[in-house]
């Protein structure tokens, strides 16, 4: 058998998955707290569907059926995002789903990308995302982004900053300094970090037929930080203004002072947040995480006004995403999170020799109706070699059945105690493996 | 945008989702007990090493990349199964995976099969195996199905019957009498339950030229079922004898009387078990589902004395397979349990106008922060409606701010108390969805 490990399509161990399962749980119970509903779509869907927003630019995966199919089945293809299918599920669904719609979604996605450093073929999203029937508040924006940022936080990783900033301030500028062509700008823009200011400068000339001064003033704006109303006064003082520009720096302030007031310190206000995807129609989020600016965004979003729409009705919605698989990449390979032990057994019950085996079985079933991960040891060997079986897998207790009674043996202290399976209890912190962060 | 729900590929509603992921918790939770480790694989394997054991019968998913790829790209396939990725990540991990290594893997897999009542495109599997290196003691067939016994006992779901059989019993009795070509006598002995012993003794005759009596011994080993010894003496009262049927013989019964000293009642000896794929070696299971027997079986797997092998180093294994969604679907679709709620919300923090709802946001952050799920109320209406809101979801909690201070109502009672967000705790049952089975 030809094995060849396949790029862009990560795997991990049995201790790095005991790193992700845990990140998964905590995402998810942070988003039930918050009232979000899980919900897990196909992995397929039609490919007209995945392709009616023009994105070409991701590269999906099309299937078919090896030895060949009915002519009716729909050319189908792997889902690149969680997006496209929330929005075909509400459209399928509408008569059944209580609106606003609360949900979230943590599952893998495709995409047949050439793979690097943090960009994968198949990795994990983890969404949410409120979508509303008609109409939707806008203190929803405000809500989402601190949604991600509680899960964010409580995870084992460096500190996540969500920066946020507003289509309509973005589109309104440009517009009101006479830029008309505000998708290629915004296109442009979002180029800031990676080429630096000059180019930018010279491909706005370029491509949008931009001024020194029209190009002098989208990098003025693309310049302006912070997390009060501050910000707006810095976008005014450039001399612009319009209707839609107000709109947007209202918005903005609002969600800024919203979400500081909530959580200090949870979102700032970043002028060059562009998001390429046109279908964001407000609030637009990246965020980074200090130390692995390299990684690029590790959850981002935005508000859009028409997630879908059927003939009567529009459904707007603002959501986050989360790239999960960037984070615990990262996390897992440079050894920043490890687990407690290898696996969850937190006792071995050792066997004196093979006739012995169903009693030591019992004692494990005993511990395990208690909800403590018990083990049988595999063989009847010496102890000593059944002791290493444990201590290299990292379980703590080892079970005994010795002449004086059962017993059980704290293999990191060697302290040695009788024990009754039906009472006794380890330490809460040895009851599953913990995750530390190396420092 | 056109709406066309996909044959074959199941979705759930959010109250569907609840049931099937605690279901899925259930599982994992079992599994974790028991000291198997947790793995995910990739979705896609080298469509090679999909059919090297010649499975053309299962239709395999064929991926491209819609813009074409560079040509060294392998041609890729969605998995069908779980163990053949378990045999490429065991090749591939040798070296730092712990033997005998006991994994868990609940995952979807694909399969371009015609879509049935609990037969599906796109379906989830929950898988424990054990693989040894180069050996594997036969104490892990009784461990294996016991397992899944526990894991199935914990669900909300009719009681699941594991019924066992041995393939050296089949192989060394068909021998025994004569018939010389065992794969194809197992193949046909397995559609037994489908068209019955007359239309089996023809196909018998037809395929491998059984004589009468020969069809008559072959259906009378089927006929056999048992819980102790006795099932050995039946079979031997065949007059039938040979070194390998004694082996099989006697592992059966070693299986029976192990599992049923563990667990009563837990597995039943079916000598008509036969299990299509030819990679058993020894032990194999069938399970079905008291009430639902039409849905085939729900968990089933075998003894494997090569799940794969490298050229220096053969690695055994014993594994059961619970088909989740064939389960999930006959429980939701017949609505055979159901959420106590529609929603993860707790608690409803109602506005009592926009000005307000940083205050109601502040409670919720409390409740959250307590472990208590909380949401609050998108719109500012009167309480009547917002009460109504909560509701409709089944959320049991909804919290005033009132005159006379905080306090919380529990809508299904009326009764409505003062509270503080920082100390009130719910009902323990009403933290949390709870399912019910429907009677």
């Amino acid at each position: 058998m030809k094995i060849a490990p396949l790029s862009g399509f990560p795997e991990w161990l049995p201790e790095g998955r005991i790193v992700e399962q845990q990140i998964l749980d905590t995402l998810r119970s942070t988003f039930e707290l918050h009232g979000f509903s899980g919900i897990e779509t196909r992995a397929v869907e039609p490919l007209d569907q995945l392709l009616r927003k023009g994105e070409t630019s991701k590269e999906v995966y099309t299937l078919h059926r090896l030895q060949g199919g009915d002519s009716q089945d729909a050319e189908l293809g792997l889902h690149f995002d969680l997006t496209v299918p929330l929005a075909r599920y509400v459209l399928e669904n509408s008569g059944k789903l209580d609106f606003p719609f609360k949900r979230y979604q943590i599952q893998k996605v495709w995409r047949g990308e050439r793979p690097q450093d943090g960009r994968f073929r198949e990795f994990m999203q983890a969404d949410v995302d409120v979508v509303g029937s008609g109409t939707l508040a806008f203190h929803h924006d405000i809500e989402l982004p601190l949604v991600m940022v509680d899960a964010l936080s409580k995870l084992p990783c460096p500190r996540v900053v969500v920066r946020a900033s507003n289509r309509k301030v973005a589109q309104g500028f440009y517009e009101a300094i006479g830029l008309g062509d505000v998708v290629e700008t915004l296109r442009i823009v979002d180029k800031l970090d990676k080429v630096g200011p000059q180019i930018v400068a010279e491909m706005l000339h370029e491509h949008v037929g931009a001024t020194d001064e029209q190009a002098r003033l989208a990098l003025a704006l693309a310049d302006i930080t912070g997390s009060d109303a501050s910000v707006a006064d810095a976008v005014r003082a450039l001399g612009a203004s319009s209707a839609l520009l107000d709109e947007g720096l209202e918005e903005l302030v609002e969600l800024i002072e919203g979400a500081n007031e909530l959580i200090p310190g949870s979102v700032v206000a970043d002028l060059k947040i562009a998001r390429g995807l046109d279908y964001y129609t407000g609030s637009v989020f990246e965020s980074t995480m200090i130390g692995h600016e390299d990684l690029g965004s590790v959850c981002s979003g935005g508000r859009y006004d028409s997630l879908v729409a059927d003939g009567k009705k529009t459904y707007p919605g603002v959501g986050l995403s989360i790239g999960v698989s960037r984070i615990i990449s990262r996390l897992i390979s440079r050894g920043l999170v490890v687990p407690s032990r290898r696996v969850p057994t937190c006792v071995l019950v050792a066997v004196n020799d093979e006739t012995e085996r169903r009693h030591a079985e019992k004692t494990a079933m005993t511990l395990r109706k208690r909800g403590i991960p018990a083990d049988v040891s595999p063989g009847s060997q010496k102890f000593g070699k059944q002791i290493r079986f444990a201590d290299r897998r990292g379980i703590p207790y080892v079970w005994f059945t010795t002449d004086e009674g059962e017993q059980v043996k704290d293999i990191r202290s060697g302290e040695q105690t009788p024990a009754d399976p039906a009472t006794w209890e380890p330490a809460a912190e040895d009851l599953r493996p913990v995750l530390s962060e190396a420092s």
